[in-house]
């Protein structure tokens, strides 16, 4: 099943998307909102999995052309976004740049953060800065969406909670994140709103690709309609999304419609290209002891997408502007 | 006006509360839940303000009594909780006990953490916990809830954004701290749910007890009955709430319905006592090179209120006991 959020309200209009993302029906007699379908899982998504599928075989009537542009976030406020950093192959380079080594802990316990969650951007959305000096970098990730998970599950329970998947452009403002961390409060001015993938996914939509709560399929980034990166999601992954949940969980149950993403994608073949302008840069200062990429300047743009076999989007692309704040504006 | 959110489905049911705490009543036709009031205060505000006008002179017809025990945090689930450190002297005390100095930018630059919003205790609720050995610690503190504020805000400005106050107890694991602050990217098992007062107010409630956007009050901490601390919450605090307001939007808006929190309260008269068990601990350690106070025992129970000048209670109480949580139960 894919889901989707119309701008409308705060809390945007659930739509039930086609397969292959043409056409879309909103559903507001089953549920209203991303976020009520995700309070009532079990009890709603049989009938929006019917109505998906009759989306699919032509027989729902009075559907409209599905259009991104029009697109909130799946979840366009959410109560939790934590975000895991599961490619240690990108938390090792970052150390290595700066002649560190990486903790030997960090192999058994992930790091993870509570990000923004009150205001996420749709998948067209420009994001907004006061200046480029913040050091703007995008981070393409992998995302799922939970129901409610109780408090010390294991990692063989925590699987099951996942329902939906999506994709994240987790923009950071990298120039702010060494004083910020170095306060030791974790990130908060340096990590700004995220864009998220018009559409979310049920897992069965990815078939075998969809294997030890890893998504084993590259993960697409152009940067100014170049091709950047696309490091295989299921590659390198040290944590599954199962590990995750249950390390977010030891201390607290996770309220439905939680949103717990994988970290930037990171693989060790370095031919498959980044996810992040950062870690471009830490291989240049490996190499030759100096960054030449720059971060993000107003103007440019990032694509980030998903494709199956048959070459088809399957969560439909991010895709946005980074742009100057003006003063005096409410953003 | 007094606002709480009875206990009912996962947003509470917004109830406006008489000054006294005594009585209350539903207004499901103006506002059905606290964030529906938050998401359109300028509109909905002046009719909420209405009704409650006519409970305090008994002109409203149909209150029932009031019972906090009902109550769920002022907003059950919220999209944004960020936690300010505005207090320095408990920052310099815990500096001071491992024999660190505190950075001279932490005069200017606030400390404070994105946390938990997801899923929020009511005043009465049990905190549930694994083992005594996360070192369980309360930490009382003043929150503020604000409408929309726009990325850039400038102190100036921030303060008007501020619609309700209210308290909080933002329970600690002081045993998972170290090792999860060392990882860098701040606090996240070892900040559990925190439980609210049963009452949010709007700061023309404290009278002239609220000026330069800090309430000028003693917060009580009683800690298994006994007295604990009651250090005034205008004394002492280096940011006040428009500061801290304007530090986390520097580089994105905040969504309506976000809650902002003080910090622990803590008085450089140490004769006031503390709002936290670390603290003692660090004038302990200071003092003779041992702490000798324990964190919570399974049992334990923390009451948490503030009083005006006629000793009435202004939120309600926090009044809450630590529990084990059983294997295998779902919390």
């Amino acid at each position: 099943m894919k889901l989707a959020s119309l701008k409308s309200a705060r809390d945007g209009d659930l739509i039930i998307v086609s397969e292959d993302l043409t056409r879309a029906k909103a559903v507001p007699e089953i549920a209203p909102t991303m976020q009520t379908a995700l309070d009532n899982w079990n009890t709603l998504s049989p009938a929006l999995e019917a109505v998906y599928q009759r989306i699919n075989n032509h027989s729902e009537k009075e559907t409209f052309t599905f259009d991104p542009v029009l697109c909130a976030a799946p979840l366009p406020r959410a109560h939790q976004w934590l975000d895991g950093s599961a490619y240690l192959h990108h938390v090792e380079l970052v150390r290595k740049a700066r002649g560190a080594q990486m903790p030997p802990e960090f192999l058994t316990d992930p790091l993870m953060y509570q990000g923004i969650s009150d205001q996420l951007l749709g998948p067209r959305d420009p994001a907004y800065f006061d200046t480029e000096e913040w050091g703007i970098d995008f981070e393409a990730e992998v995302v799922v969406m939970t129901d409610d998970v109780p408090m010390g599950v294991t990692p063989d329970h925590a699987g099951e909670h996942i329902k939906l998947l999506t994709l994240v452009n987790d923009v950071s403002l990298r120039n702010l994140i060494p004083q910020e961390l170095g306060k030791g409060f974790g990130f908060l001015q340096s990590k700004p709103p995220s864009a998220y993938a018009p559409v979310a996914i049920t897992p069965d939509e990815l078939g075998h690709h969809w294997q030890d709560y890893k998504i084993h399929l590259p993960l697409h980034v152009h940067y100014n309609e170049e091709q950047y990166g696309a490091p295989n999601c299921g590659q390198d992954m040290n944590f599954n999304f199962a590990q995750l949940i249950a390390h977010a969980a030891k201390s607290r149950p996770l309220g439905a419609g939680t949103m717990l993403g994988s970290g930037t994608i990171s693989n060790r073949d370095e031919h498959s290209g980044s996810c992040c302008l950062a870690e471009k840069r830490m291989l240049e200062i490996i190499a030759s002891g100096k960054a030449e990429t720059p971060f993000m300047k107003f103007g440019d743009r990032v694509r980030i997408e998903m494709f199956n076999e048959h070459n088809n989007s399957i969560f439909g692309a991010i895709d946005h502007q980074m742009c100057q704040r003006k003063q005096h504006e409410t953003v």
